[in-house]
C-alpha cells in the first residue's frame, strides 16, 4: 500500500506526487523522490523496480522478507534491512523495513509493523538544512528512529529484571520466576538480533570507505552507531546478568530446600518424641510404677507437651521453625 | 554414477553428451561442460582426473570424503566441499557434495544424498543471462542450493525448541525432556559442522580478492554469505537458549523435588498425628479418666479426624497438597 | 551552574574571567580558556555552544546525558564523556562528565557526581611545564582524575569479594550470601559500563593516528590506558571469580543439605529405636516373660538408653552429629 | 639412537650413509641428507649440531623437551615441535618430535613415542616426483603422519561420548559416569595441547609469507592446515557437548534423586498406615465396640491389608512405584 | 638498597663501581652500567634519576608499584615491569621488578621477593658473547629468569589439581574439596595476572618493529615469548578443568546425597517394619489367637527378625547399604 510519495529540492519539498509522475522527477537534478510502502505486494515492488531500477537481488529480498538487518551496495545505490521491534503486551513484535536508496530516491518498504514513520517525515523536513544533504540523510533518519525505538524496549527490560530480582530474594513461588526469567531471555534474543547486525552495519556509514550516497552525514551516522554500541552493551551485560540470576535462583532454591528438610524435621520431632514417651508407657511390664501414680497420666502428658515445648524453643533459636 | 552430462554456450545448453566427448568440447572457446555424479567410484573419478586435468589433492579428498566444507584454489580452477543437512525422521544425514570448477568445466559429486541437483539445473537453465556468467555461476547455484536446504532443518529445530520450551515449564516427565535437549543440541552441532565452514568458504568469493572465475557472480555469492551469516547467528542463539532451557530445566527439577519433599511431608503428618493420639491412649495408667468414658474411644477418633481436617486445609492454603 | 572560568598562557593562569569575557580570550593567540560547568542547564548550554562554537551533536548528547563514555572529532575539536562511578553506602553512583576541547579552550560539564574537580586544576597549575602542552594536556588531567577513583571503588569490590569469600566457607546463612554475591555482581558491571568503553577511548589518544590536540600528551594519555586496561583486566578476574564463588556457593549449599539430612536421620534414629522397643514391651502376649520380670521395666528402658548411646557415640564418630 | 641416516638427490635415494659421512654429502648440489634419531642422548644431539650448524635455542629446546608444538625460522633453516598422540589403553602417551630442517638436510629426534616414521620414509621414497621438492616436503610428509594419527585418537573419543551418553540415559550408576566424563575431558585437553598450537604452526607454511624451503609444497601443507582445522572443530564440539552431558547428567541425577524420595515415601506410606490403624485398636478405651467382635482382628488386619493394597495401586499409578 | 653495580664492556664485566662514578662510565662509549637495587626508597630512585635521565612517568611507576606487568617506550629507553611470582606455603607472594634499560644502562628495582637475581647476572657473565649484545641482552636475561620460575609454581598447580582429582573421586569431605578447588582457582588467577600481560609485553620484542635495544636479541625474546604462550596455555586449560571439577564436584554431592538417602531410608525400614508388627501384637483384641500360642512372642520376634533379615539382603543387593 502506497503511503506517501513526495519530491524534494533543496531541502525542501517540492510536492505530493502521484506514482505516475515519479518518473519525471527522477531526471530532473539536485531532485530526489521520497516514497513509503507499507507492507507491499509483489506487484508494487515490480512497479517500483522499473520505476528506480532496483537490483534483482535486492528486491527478491524485499519480497520475501525474513532477511537480516543488512546493508548492501548495489552500484551506486543501497539496500538497507532493518528490523523494528515493539512491545506488543507481554510479546515482542518484529517487523522488518527495507530501505532502497539512490542518488535521486529513496523508497522505503515496512512490513510487519504498527507504528509508522510519518514523524520521520516531519522531523526532516523541519530542518531543511540537514535534508539538503539529501537520501543519504533520509536512510539516517529512518534507521536513527528505528534505533531510538529500540530504547523504551530495551528498558522496559532493564525493569523486567529488575522486578524479577526483587522477586527472587523475596521468595515468591520460585516456578514462576524462572518462567519469567527465561522468558525475558527469549525476548533479549529476539532485541539482539535486531540490534547486532545492525551495528555492523552502521559501522560501514561512517570512518573508512563510506558510501557516496552517505558521505555527507557521516558525523550522524556515528551517532547511531553509537547508540547500536550502548543497546549491544546493555543487552550482554542484561545477558550475563539474566545467567548468573538464573544460577543464583537455583541456588537460592535449593537453600529453600534445605529450610523446608528442616522445618518438617522440626515439626517430626515434635511428633515423633511424645509418640515415644506414650510408647514407653504403653509397655505392658507388670511392675512400672509410674503408672500406679495418681498423676501418672498428668505427668505422662506433662512431659510430651514439656519436651515438645523445649524442643519448639531450641527449633526457634536455630531458626528451624 | 553418472547422472547428467552437458554442455552449454553463450548461456544456453548446447547438447546432453557422451562422456567420450567432453575432450572434444573442452577445447572449444566459450564452452563449459557440466559433469553430475553420484557416489562417484575411485574409477569415475580418475576417469574425470584425466579429463579435466584435475589436482591430486583435490581427487584425494574426494575419494576419501569426510572432509570438511571448504574452497581451495589450484591454478585456476577451484575445489569446494560442501555438505548437505538431510532430516531423516528423528536423526540428521550429512551427505557431502564435492564440486570442481573450472574456466570450461563443472564437475559436481555427490555422497550419500538423497536429493539431488536435478532442479538446479533447470533453474540455470531457466535463467541464460546469469547463465551466460559461466561456470562459477553454477557454483553458486549449487552452494546456494545446498544452503537453502538448512533453513527448513532448522526451522525444524527453532519449532522443537519451542516445543520442549512448553513441555519444560507444563511438569512433563523429566526425564525425556533432558534427553530432547541433549539431543537437540547434538543436531545443532552437526548442522553447524556444516553451516560454520561454509560461511568463510562464501566470504572469500565476494569483496576483497575474489578467485577469476567467480568474478561475474560476487554479488549472487555475497548473498549466499548473508544466508549463512543468518543461518549461524540463529544456530548460536538456539545453542545459547538450549543452555539457558538446560540450566532453566534443572532448576523446575529441585524446585519439583522441593514440592514432592513438602507433599511427603504432609501426608506423612496426616498419618503420624493420629499415630501420636492413639499412642497416648495405648498408655496403661491406671488413672485416664477418658479411658472410662463412654463416649472415649469416639472421641479420640473424632479427635484424629479433627485435626488431620485442620492439618488438611492448612497444608491446602499453604499450597503444600 | 558555573564553578569556575580562567584563562591559561604558556602553562600559567592569566586570570579568572567572566563568562562574558570568554569571547575576548579565545581569539588571542597562545592562550586557551577552561571552563567547569555542573549539572548545566539546556540554557547555559546553549551559551557555551554559541561562544566555543560547539557542534550540534556534541550539545545534544551533554544535554540528555546518559550517553555511553566515548571520544568523537569533531573536525580539530573532541569531545569526551566519561563516567564517574562513586560508592555511596552500599550504592554506587555513577555520574557523568562531558569534556568539550578545542585548540583554545576546554569545557568540562559535569552531572550527578559528588566530588568535583578543583584538585585537577590545583594539579595542574602547579605544573606549568605539563600545563604548557595546552587544553589536550588538561583533557588527560580530567579523565586520569576519573580513572584514578576507580580505584578505591574496585578496591572495595576485591574486599568485598574476600570477605563474602570468608563467610562462604564459614556457613554463615546462605541466602545473605547468595544476595551479596548477586549484589557485588550488579555493581561490577556498573563500574564495567564506565571503565570498559573508557579503555576504548584512551587507546585512541596514544600511538598510531592520534587528534593534534593530544599529540603531545601522548604519553600521558598511554598511562591512563595502562590504569584502564589494569582496571578492566581486574574486572575481569572478579567476574570470574565472583562467578566460580556463586557456583561453589551453591556446592556448599548441597554439601549442607546433605550434612542436615544426615543429621537429622541420625536424631530420628536415636527416636524411633526406643520407639520400636517401647512398642515390642506393648505388644499383648499371654506369654512374654520380661513383662513380669521384677526389673523388666529398668531393664527395658536401660536397653533404650543403651541402644541410643551406642548409636550417638557412633553417629559422632561418623560425624553425622 | 640413530635410526636411519640416508642421503637423496632429485627424489631418490642415494644411499644409506654413516654419520660420519653426511658432512661430505652436505656440500654436494642438489642432495639432501636425511637423519632420524630415537630418544637422542645430548651427545648426539651436540654432534648434529656441529655437523649441520644447528641454532644454540633450537637445539637446547630439544635437549630439554616438553616444548609447545610451534615452528621457528633461524634463517634460512627450520625448527618444528610437534607432539605425538598415541592411545596406551585408558592413558594418552603424548611423544614430541623435534625437526630440524635446513636446504640440504633434515634431522627429525622423536622422544617417548612407540610409533615410528619409517613409514613416512617409505611412502616419499615412493614418490620421487613429490620427494623432489626437497626437504620440506619430507617436513610435510613428517607433520602429516603425525597429524594423521590424531584422527584415531579423536575418533576413539568419539565412540567414548557415544557410549557415555548412552549410559547417561540409561542410569548406570552416576558416579562412574561422572568419572568417565571427567576422564575424557582430560583426555580431550591433551589432545588439544597438541593440536592446537600444531595449527597456528601450519597455517604459518602456506598462502602469505613462507619460508623459502616449503615454498614448493605449500598445497601439501594447507591440507595439514585443513586437517588441523577439522581435528581443532571437532575437539571443540567435544568439549561443548561434554560440558552438556555432564550439566544432563546432574540434571538426571537431581531427576533420579526426586524419584528415589517419591519411590521411599510410598513405601514408608505402606508401613505407617498399618502402623496408625493398630496403635488406634491398641488404644485402652473401656468402650471400643470393635475390640470384642469375633471378626475383629482379622477386620483390622483385612483394613490394614486393604488399604495398603489400594495404595500401592495408586502408587503405581502415579509412577512412584 | 643497592645490591650491585657494575660496567661492562664488550660482553666482559670491567669492574664494580661505586654509585658516584656511574656518571663517568655512562660517557664511555661501548659500556654499559648495570645497576641492582632492591625494595629502592623514594631518595634512591630519585638519584637514579637523576643519573640516568629516566623518565618522570616511570619513576613514578616505580615508586608506586602495583603496576601490571607492561613495556613502555620512552624515545630509545625502554621501561619494563615483570612480576615475580613465588611459592610461600600455601599462599602465594607476588613482588614485582622493575627494569628500565637504555643503550648504556640496564636499572632492576626488585619489591617484594625473596630470590634475587645474582644467577642472572653469574650467568650472563659467563655467556660474553651474548653479553656482546649490550643491555638489551641482560633484559632478556631478567625477563627470562622471572618467566623460568613462573614455570614450577603453575607445575605446582597441576599437581594439586591432580591430587584434588584424586579426592574429589574417592569421596573425602566435600567441603574441604570444595575450598581447595576455588583457592587453587584463586592462585591461579594470580599467576594469570603476572603471566598474562607479561605475554603481551614479550611479544613486542621479537618480529615486526622491535625496539632498537632489542634488535639483536629478538631470537631470544621469541623464546621467552614462546614459554609464556605455553604458561597461559596451561592456565587456560588448568582453569577449565577447574571449572570441570567443580562442576563434577557438585554432581558427585548430589550422587552422594541420593546415596546417603537411600541409606537412611534402608535403615528406617529396618526400623519401621518391626513397629508396625510391634504395632500389631499390641492391639487389644479380645480374639487374637496368636497372643495366646505359647510360643507366640518368640513367633513375633522371629517375624521381625526375619523380616528384617530379608530386607537387608535385599538392601544390600540392591546397593543401598
Amino acid at each position: 500500500m502506497l503511503i506517501n510519495c513526495a519530491v524534494y529540492q533543496d531541502g525542501k519539498k517540492l510536492a505530493d506526487i502521484r506514482k505516475e509522475e515519479i518518473h519525471d522527477y527522477l531526471s530532473r537534478p539536485g531532485c530526489f523522490v521520497w516514497v513509503a510502502l507499507k507492507d507491499a505486494t509483489p506487484d508494487e515492488l515490480a512497479e517500483m523496480q522499473r520505476e528506480f531500477g532496483l537490483h534483482e537481488l535486492a528486491v527478491e529480498d524485499a519480497r520475501h522478507g525474513h532477511e537480516r538487518p543488512k546493508l548492501e551496495e548495489y552500484g551506486d545505490s543501497l539496500f538497507a534491512v532493518v528490523h523494528t521491534v515493539e512491545a506488543a503486551g507481554e510479546e515482542l513484535k518484529v517487523g522488518e523495513v527495507n530501505i532502497f536508496v539512490g542518488p535521486n530516491y529513496v523508497l522505503s518498504v515496512r512490513n510487519r509493523t504498527e507504528q509508522g514513520f510519518t514523524n520521520v517525515r516531519q522531523r526532516t523536513e523541519r530542518e531543511p538544512h540537514l535534508l539538503r544533504h539529501g537520501a543519504g540523510f533520509v536512510l539516517y533518519a529512518l534507521i536513527d528512529t528505528v534505533v531510538d525505538r529500540y530504547f523504551p524496549v530495551l528498558e522496559a527490560f532493564e525493569d523486567e529484571l529488575e522486578r524479577l530480582e526483587e522477586r527472587i530474594f523475596a521468595s515468591t513461588p520460585a516456578r514462576e520466576n524462572i518462567e519469567a526469567l527465561y522468558g525475558l531471555k527469549q525476548k533479549l534474543m529476539t532485541l539482539r538480533h535486531a540490534s547486532g547486525p545492525l551495528q555492523e552495519t552502521a559501522g560501514k556509514l561512517y570512518g573508512g570507505r563510506v558510501p557516496e550516497l552517505c558521505a555527507g552525514s557521516q558525523e550522524y551516522f556515528r551517532d547511531v552507531y553509537d547508540h547500536l554500541v550502548r543497546i549491544n552493551q546493555s543487552i550482554d551485560s542484561l545477558r550475563e546478568m539474566l545467567t548468573t540470576a538464573i544460577s543464583v535462583n537455583l541456588s537460592l532454591i535449593t537453600v529453600q530446600e534445605n529450610e523446608t528438610v528442616k522445618r518438617l524435621a522440626a515439626y517430626a520431632a515434635l511428633v515423633a518424641v511424645p509418640t515415644m514417651v506414650a510408647g514407653v508407657y504403653g509397655m505392658n511390664f507388670n511392675y512400672m510404677p509410674e503408672l500406679h501414680w495418681k498423676w501418672g497420666y498428668p505427668f505422662a502428658l506433662g512431659l510430651m507437651v514439656g519436651i515438645d515445648t523445649y524442643l519448639f524453643f531450641r527449633f526457634r533459636r536455630a531458626k528451624w521453625l
